[in-house]
């Protein structure tokens, strides 16, 4: 067992997920292998894989590539994903997916709750 | 929209998961909803809640917790988590969970990959 | 090598850093000391140990048990940490830290940061 | 206060520290200095910015450019950081900071010590 491979584990590292998330994509309207189809998607981004394909995510998981591709379809069409299109610097265009509208959601159902609440908090004082 | 209350989304801070794990799961045996209880047990864990109960895993997750048991029971019998009795400075019993053994897995995983690798890379260079 | 120890430190787990914290705790007023400081705080609250002593601390910096008594005092005074009294259910009164300042003081300060950006954004279309 | 600058805070994400090295660093012999910045390389990296010059650096710490550039040395000197080159598909030669030998010299540190437990218990049994 040599030193170098578990060296080379460690240095994989790890992807961090926002508890807030974990705890409240269930309202979000996401589904477990959703929240995991996003999850890896992350992880590919931060890899530099800006617009991996159902098979690339079908290699990770363990639907098959048109599954994914039913998932990264549902994804876009709830709102959680957006594709958007980059010209670098030879002027060549690419698409990327992005998650900002996942944590645009995110907040609009935090925001959304703490209102909620105070409302519910001033209501019980006046009484 | 009150600066406290941003500032208490981001104390919540986050859980993060080795790449390790989220590149291998699938050839562990686990499935993506079994992946996503098991985040949510160490994320419980984290909060110092070492026994979540079915119900407790039901109000995070898109399943029931008829559905969340038979997960936990699944887990326990495949070998990825396991129980254990913690007896306090009162001498008071209690269980609980322990994903040891989930790390153990995939040690195993990644260990036999590798002597996989090695003897490959051997033949090859013998021919 | 035996598994059972490359497994545990992987168990070890990691500690998530907000980029935002650390793009921009020198404009908190932060020092580098005083941010690994509030790291091992961290560190030490997500284990259970909710009032780490500055000899728990010195134990795993590069500081003597004073120094970090006076990193602590200084952090204390500067406003990024607070000590909350807790009363538990036998009534056994302890003190534990809180990082809610530390918060606080980050929105606060990306805040203000928006605000002048778009104070800037509307100066120069008005011109 | 709109909920878009929210959205753009939660997804700046997280930097995951293994705690391994959290509590090992002063072992390995590095300051709190030294850690942070190779905190901040690690961030840098993660950005896709493999190279990050001193003043780049110096721009997210209370450091100048030419004590990050001196702390880049003793780095380099005491074996923690490598340069390595790249050459891309242009043939562009590129050179790139790696953390390898820091998981490295981890994962040395690590192995010394449970082999120094061992040993220990070994000795308590035998009399």
């Amino acid at each position: 067992m040599d030193k170098g491979k578990i060296a080379e584990w460690l240095a994989q590292g790890s992807v961090a997920i926002p508890k807030l998330l974990l705890q409240h994509y269930k309202q979000l309207g996401l589904s477990e292998v959703e929240f995991m189809a996003l999850l890896h998607m992350h992880s590919f981004m931060q890899e530099g894989i800006w617009f991996p394909t159902p098979a690339e995510l079908a290699e990770r998981m363990t639907l098959t590539p048109a599954q994914c591709m039913e998932t990264l379809r549902k994804l876009l069409q709830k709102g959680f994903i957006s594709i958007e299109e980059q010209v670098d610097e030879q002027a060549v265009r690419s698409e990327t997916y992005s998650l900002k509208p996942l944590w645009e959601k995110l907040v609009h159902y935090l925001l959304a709750q703490s209102l909620t609440e105070e409302k519910k908090e001033r209501q019980e004082e006046e009484q």
